[in-house]
């Protein structure tokens, strides 16, 4: 999987990050693309990127400030007007339907793909073949949910030279074992787990919407790959964060190193922070957390497990 | 007064051109600005100038579809984030009070300021010291109004010299003969009519939503110092500007020549235009009319009556 992030601000735009979005490239078969929130001009930010509105299979919103969802009506309505013709389903908390519907309707946009509106709740989400998603709600005094993707472990490779060395030549048997399955050939009884390398795990990414620091992101957290943690704040800031129900660089490095996570990215920054605040943001994050980066705009990174890297 | 187009794109926005809004800065006292239409990302393009969200005071929305007001929560909210505390007024269609509702409620979007919401028809909607404001109904498939502002006149320069010649000293009697009253001094009767300057004229502006050719224009654009005018399509693609509700550049400029208006101003431009195909455009408009300009995003230009300019 990648990422990319299309805005990495707080609240208010400002000329060097734009308000949240951020793009969970799937990178399967079917390019899908994931958005997790729609602040204001996110389609704008997309034309800077590889992105195709029509790869958008869903768009997760983590709660319903307007820098999460702003952009929502227009990205919806230009996926149509630029040929997209696939389903697409808009995953947020109760209110979301209201506002899709509302600006839609007002401004006589009509889709020309399916659209879903789906309200959530703590719990799974989604369970589809290659991965689940649970969420479960963060403290930002409105309604805010954090998600873990989790991808489905992969059976290992099949070892071809171990079978070929007992004289087991290749065959539907083969299929038999990849399944993991118990087969009787050439006189042998054979078990598929003898003959396959160690499982791919599954990449877990855990994208958490606005919050005080708080235990659900611990859990939501726990092992993640990447986990991704809203920095609104510095350091130094922790009563503000906490009047206006955000966090700060440290706190959000706090969950990293607790939830024994593997990569910590900082994004909805305060336009209060200029680009070059960044690295010290940064620091303060890596006093705790060493594998900590603060995201901006448009940046991609690949996540690939400990495995894969090594 | 001045213009500065913040969005000069059709539909769904591209790098060069974002969709519609335009700024009209009123240059009074108050520094008042007021814009026309609210893209999608109006609140971005504001960064790059030097409007302050907090002077704009009049928001006028010609229709409701999506390029034209998904920018309008957005930055209904930031001018109350960044300290706007004035009143503000928005104009539209009926729904728009709807959409603003809405999106600011769904959003838990509290500004802390007046915010009203007025649903216009046809006719005089603003009559104020300075100026008023006339719309009426386009072509356009769904309700889409042009704007006609009018500036009141303003009486010409007091003649001074002439009134020294005959030996009236300056004093209250200048206050009444600016106000063209018939005053009695030094034993003279002086009529305040015979001491002033040739009025300066008020300017027209006449602002355009999306439409066909059609009547109304050519009465809101009547004698116009500046007509701006969507131009969605070029010359040769006059079925498609009919089909689509929109119109040509050739048709924005018999408008601009039989109204008589003094400068037309193209915007509202298909992304199927690159910025290079905009000399074509602008030719096409000054086979017509001579005075013709394609607008492009973030351009500014001033609004100066005949007399002024000479
Ligand atoms: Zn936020
Ligand atoms: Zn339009």
């Amino acid at each position: 999987m990648q990422l990319q992030f299309l805005g990495t601000g707080a609240g208010v735009p400002a000329k060097h990050r734009n308000v949240t979005s951020i793009a969970l490239k799937r990178m399967n078969k079917q390019g899908a693309v994931w958005l997790f929130d729609c602040g204001e001009a996110t389609q704008q930010q997309i034309l800077y990127t590889t992105i195709k509105p029509r790869r958008i299979e869903k768009i997760f919103i983590s709660h319903l400030h307007g820098d999460h969802i702003y952009g929502l009506p227009g990205l919806l309505g230009s996926r149509s007007f630029q040929g997209g013709t696939e389903p697409l389903t808009v995953y947020g908390p109760k209110g979301i339907e209201q506002f899709v519907q509302t600006t839609l309707q007002v401004s006589a946009t009509y889709v020309k793909y399916e659209l879903n509106v789906v309200e959530i709740e703590d719990g799974t989400i989604i369970e589809e073949d290659d991965c689940t998603i649970e969420v479960r709600k963060l403290d930002h005094g409105i309604d805010s949910f954090g998600y873990r993707v989790k991808e489905k472990d992969r059976p290992g490779e099949l070892q071809v030279e171990k079978l070929r060395d007992l004289g087991i030549p290749p065959g539907p048997v083969y299929q038999q074992l990849k399944m993991k399955r118990v087969v009787e050939c050439e006189g042998k009884t054979l078990n598929g787990e003898d003959f396959l390398g160690e499982d791919k795990k599954g990449l877990i990414v855990t994208i958490l919407g606005d919050t005080r620091l708080c235990q659900s992101a611990f859990e939501l957290a726990d092992g993640a790959d990447v986990l991704i943690h809203e920095a609104t704040f510095e350091q130094n800031s922790e009563e503000m964060a906490y009047e206006y129900f955000h966090s700060t660089t440290s706190q959000a490095a706090l969950v990293a190193k607790k939830a024994g996570v593997k990569e910590l990215w900082l994004t909805h920054i305060s336009s209060r922070y200029t680009l070059e605040d960044a690295d010290r943001l940064e620091k303060e994050a890596r006093a705790i957390f060493p594998n900590s980066h603060v995201a901006y705009d448009l940046l991609e990174t690949v996540i690939s497990s400990v495995n894969e890297k090594s």
